[in-house]
C-alpha cells in the first residue's frame, strides 16, 4: 500500500515534470508563429519599397527554425508520454495534447523537400499570377498552376484518404471536412440560393448612387475605429492599421491586430471590412486567456472564424436596428450628402443584390455561389477530370449558369483569387460554412437574447457579444469544431436552412 | 605537378564549400538578430498597452535561440577551418572572419547563466528604477544598481583584462577602448569645455522665448521628414514612425528605420532628433550592399556612428550656411510666430548655451561635461572604491564642478539615464568620441569639398553626403574603428583638438 502510493506519487511528480517541459516547449514554437505573423504583419503594413528581400530571407529563416521545433523528436517523445497519461476527457491537458498532436502529425507527415517545392512553386505561381492579371491572359499562369495541383496531389496522397483526394485538403483547413459531406450541402445552397438571387434581381437594382460619392478617408476611419470599439474589439489587446488587403492577425491573446482599407467613393467598403476583421478579432480576444501561448489559444477552424467575422458584418451590420443606431451618427458625422436620404433607402443601397464578377465584391445574396463554383472546380482540377487549360472556359460557364453573369476577361474572372497561387486548394469551402454557422448562431442568440434586436437598435453589443464568448470564443481551439458545433446546434454538421431563411426573409 | 593542381584544386573547393555554409549561417545569425530588432522596433513604436508580457515571451525565445545559433560549435568549427584559409588582409572574407570570430568569441566567453541573471537583474533594476524616479528616491534603486555592478565585475573578470577592470567594458562598445587612454583625453576634454562654457555663460543666455510657443505637431513632423529626404535619408529603405524616445534600428541594409517625436512646444526638438536618427541611418543606408545579412552591415563602431548622427545634427543641423537654407522655409510654413525673428537671432537661440541637468538636452558647449562626469562614476564604481550608497553625492558634486548646477532631486540628477539599469558601464565614453570624431570629419570634409558652406547653404546636401560614404559608410564594419579612423585622419586615436577650436570659434 505505501509503495504503491510512493510509486504513484513518484509517477505524478514525473508528468508534471513531463508536461511543464511540454508547455515550455510548445510555447516556444508558439513564440515563433507569433514572430512569423509580425514579420507578415510588418510587411503588409509597414514594409519600405525595396526592402522585400530582406523580408524574405528572415521569414525563411524563421520558418525553418519553426519547422525544426514543432517536429522535433523531443516534442514527439513528450507527447507520446504524456498521451499515456490519459489526463480526463474534456480536461484543458487532453484538449491540449489532442490539438498539438494533430498539429505534430500533420507538420511531420510533409517531407521538408515536399515543403520546399510548395514554397518555391508557390513563389513562382504568385510572380506569374500578378503578371497573368496584368496581361490578362490565363496562360501566363496554367503551367504553375498544373505544377501546383501536382505538389497537392502527393501531399494529399501522403494521408492515403479513403475518400476523395480533395478531403484531406479540406481537412487541413476544417477538420474532418469532406467531399461527401459539402457535394449534398452546396447542391442544396445553389438550387435555392440561386432562387433567391434571381427574384431579387427581377425586382430591379436598388440605387446606391448617394454612396459612390467622395467620403473623406479620415473620417472613414474614425467612423470605423468607433464602430470596432463599440461592438467590443478591444485596442488595449489590439490595433487597426491599414493594409493593401485587410486582414486580422494574433502575435498572442493580448495582441490581436486588425487592419483596414479605405476607398474615399466607397464609404461602406472601410466600415464593413473593419467590422469583419473585428469580428475576427473579437473571437480571439475572447478566447480562455489561460490558453495562451499554445495552440488553444486559436478558433475552433477557419469557418468558426468566418461565422464571427459574418455575424458581425452581415447579421449584425447590414441589419435594419444597427442602422437605427448608426444612420443618424453617420449622416452627422459626413454632413450633406447623407441628409436627405432616410434610412429605408439608404439600407436598400447596403443591401442592394446584383450578381457580379469578383467573389470580395459580392453581396449576401451571391456570396455563396461564387464559392461552390470555386469549390467544384477545384475538386475537378485535383481529380484530373478538369484540365488546367480548360479551366477559365469552365469558370465563365459556371459564372454565367449560377450568376447569370460573364466576365470579360481572366482578370475578373478565373484570375481574381489569391488562394491557389499558394495551393490553397480546399480553403475556399470555410466562407460559405462560415456563413452557414454564422446564421445558425444567430436564431440562437436570438432565442438566449429576446431584446437583442432592440438593443442593437440603441448601440449596445454587450449582451451578444457576451452571448458569443460564453458560447464560443472561450473555448478557443478546445473542443474540435464538430463538437463545438453540436454543443451549439444538437448537430455535427452545419445546416444551411437558418442561412437559407435568413436570405428569404431578408431578400424576398 | 598534376596532383598538387588537383590537390590545390580540392583544396580550393573545400574551402568554397566551407565558405558558402558560413555565410549561410552568420545570414540565419543575421536575421534572427534583425528579427529581434524589429520585435524591439515594434514594442518602441506599436504595442499595445496589456501586450508587454507576450511580447517579452517573445523576444526571450527569440533571444534564446539567437544565442545558441551564434555560439554553436558548428559556427566556431567553420571559423576555425576557414581561418586557415588564410584570406589576404583587406579582403571581405578577412574582415568578415576577423569581425565573426570576435562576435562569436564575446558570445561564448559569458556563460548562459551570467547571461541569465544579467538578464533578470536588468528587468528588475529596470522596474526599480522606474519607481525610484517616480518617488524621486535613488535608495530605492541603489540595490539593484550594486547587484548590476557585481554581475559585470564578473563578466569583465571573464576577459582577465591586464589594466583596468572597465576596460572590457568600454572595449563592448568600442573595440580596443581603455581608461589609459581616456583619462588624459577626458582630462582635457573636461578642462578646456569648461572654460568655453564658463565664457559663453559670462555673456549671458541667449533669448529663445520664441520658440516656446506652439508649433502644430503634423507640421513639425512634415519639416523633419522633408529634411531627412533632403540630406539624404532613403524613404524606399526606411521609414519614420513616432516614439516614446527616438532611436534607429536597422532589419538589413534595405530597411532602415528611425523614430522621431514631437514636442508642441519645443518645435526644433523634433526636427534635430529627426536629423540626428537620420544621420545614423544614412550612415548604415551607405554601407556597401554586398555586405547585408553579414555583421559587417553595421558601423564601425558606436563612436564612428555617433559621430555621423552628431554632424548631420550639430556641424551641418545648427550652422548658419544650413539654417540660411531652411529659416525661410521654416518661417513660410510656420507662418506668423517667426516671421518677426531675423535670422541672426533665431541661429543665436538654436545654439543657446545653458549649463542643464539633462544629458539629452544639453547643448553642444556642455554635453561632453556630462558624459566624463558619467564615465568617472562609473570607473570609481566598478573598480569599487565609491559605493552606491555614495553615488548621489559624488553626482551632485561633479555638476556643481563641471556644470555649476546642482540637482535638486535625483530624477534630474543620478536618475534620469536608462543605461545603467541593464549594466551599461562603459557606453557613455562612446557620445563624447562621436563628438570629437564628428568635428575631425568636418575639418577633412571642408578641405576636401572647398564649397560645402555654400552648398549646404543651398540646401544641397550630396557632395558632403557622398564625402561620407566614400570615407566612411561604404566600409561598414569591414575595418576595426582605429584602422577607420587611421586611414581618415592618420592617427589611431581621436584628437580632441578640432572638437575644441569647433567649440572656440561657435561660442566664443
Amino acid at each position: 500500500m505505501q509503495s504503491d502510493k510512493a510509486d504513484s506519487n513518484r509517477g505524478r511528480c514525473m508528468v508534471e515534470k513531463q508536461w511543464k517541459k511540454f508547455l515550455a516547449l510548445i510555447g516556444e514554437v508558439r513564440d515563433l508563429a507569433a514572430v512569423l505573423e509580425l514579420l507578415e504583419w510588418d510587411m503588409q503594413v509597414n514594409l519600405p519599397e525595396n526592402a522585400a528581400a530582406g523580408r524574405g530571407s528572415q521569414i525563411e529563416t524563421l520558418s525553418g527554425i519553426h519547422h525544426e521545433k514543432a517536429t522535433s523528436k523531443a516534442l514527439g517523445n513528450l507527447l507520446d508520454t504524456l498521451e499515456r497519461a490519459s489526463f480526463p476527457p474534456g480536461s484543458f491537458e487532453q484538449a491540449l495534447l489532442r490539438r498539438a498532436k494533430r498539429d505534430y502529425d500533420r507538420e511531420r507527415l510533409i517531407p521538408a523537400a515536399l515543403v520546399r517545392e510548395l514554397g518555391a512553386a508557390g513563389s513562382a505561381a504568385f510572380g506569374a499570377w500578378l503578371k497573368a492579371r496584368e496581361e490578362q491572359d490565363f496562360s501566363v499562369f496554367a503551367p504553375h498552376l498544373e505544377r501546383l495541383l501536382e505538389l497537392k496531389r502527393s501531399q494529399a496522397a501522403l494521408y492515403r484518404p479513403a475518400g476523395h483526394l480533395l478531403d484531406p485538403l479540406l481537412d487541413d483547413y476544417e477538420e474532418a471536412l469532406t467531399v461527401a459531406e459539402l457535394d449534398p450541402l452546396f447542391g442544396v445552397l445553389r438550387r435555392e440560393q440561386a432562387a433567391i438571387v434571381r427574384k431579387a434581381v427581377e425586382r430591379g437594382l436598388e440605387d446606391d448612387s448617394f454612396l459612390r460619392r467622395k467620403f473623406p478617408a479620415a473620417k472613414q476611419l474614425k467612423l470605423a475605429e468607433f464602430v470596432a470599439r463599440r461592438i467590443g474589439y478591444d485596442f488595449r489587446r489590439g490595433r487597426i492599421d491599414q493594409a493593401e488587403h485587410p486582414f486580422t492577425t494574433s502575435f498572442g491573446l493580448s495582441d490581436v491586430r486588425i487592419t483596414t482599407k479605405v476607398f474615399p467613393q466607397l464609404p461602406l467598403s472601410c466600415l464593413f471590412s473593419t467590422i469583419h476583421e473585428a469580428g475576427h478579432a473579437i473571437y480571439e480576444q475572447g478566447i480562455d486567456p489561460s490558453f495562451d501561448r499554445t495552440p488553444l489559444a486559436d478558433g475552433a477552424s477557419l469557418a468558426f472564424h468566418e461565422s464571427q467575422s459574418r455575424l458581425w458584418e452581415n447579421q449584425v451590420g447590414r441589419s435594419l436596428p444597427f442602422w437605427r443606431w448608426l444612420y443618424p451618427v453617420m449622416q452627422k458625422r459626413f454632413g450633406g450628402e447623407l441628409g436627405g436620404i432616410p434610412l429605408e433607402t439608404f439600407l436598400r443601397a447596403v443591401n442592394r443584390v446584383e450578381p457580379s464578377l469578383i467573389r470580395i465584391e459580392a453581396d449576401e445574396a451571391t456570396y455563396n455561389l461564387h464559392i461552390i463554383l470555386r469549390y467544384e472546380l477545384e475538386k475537378e482540377l485535383i481529380e484530373g477530370s478538369l484540365s488546367t487549360s480548360e479551366l477559365p472556359e469552365a469558370w465563365n460557364a459556371k459564372m454565367e449558369e449560377y450568376l447569370g453573369v460573364i466576365p470579360p476577361n481572366d482578370r475578373l474572372g478565373v484570375l481574381q483569387d489569391v488562394h491557389w497561387t499558394s495551393g490553397g486548394f480546399g480553403y475556399f469551402p470555410t466562407y460559405a460554412l462560415g456563413n452557414l454557422i454564422a446564421a445558425q448562431i444567430w436564431e440562437l442568440a436570438h432565442q438566449a437574447i429576446p431584446e437583442l434586436e432592440e438593443e442593437i437598435a440603441a448601440g449596445k453589443f454587450d449582451h451578444f457579444r457576451e452571448y458569443l464568448r460564453a458560447n464560443i470564443h472561450r473555448y478557443g481551439a478546445k473542443l474540435p469544431p464538430r463538437q463545438l458545433l453540436k454543443q451549439l446546434t444538437g448537430s455535427e454538421t452545419p445546416d444551411p436552412r437558418p442561412f437559407l431563411a435568413y436570405l428569404e426573409k431578408k431578400f424576398a
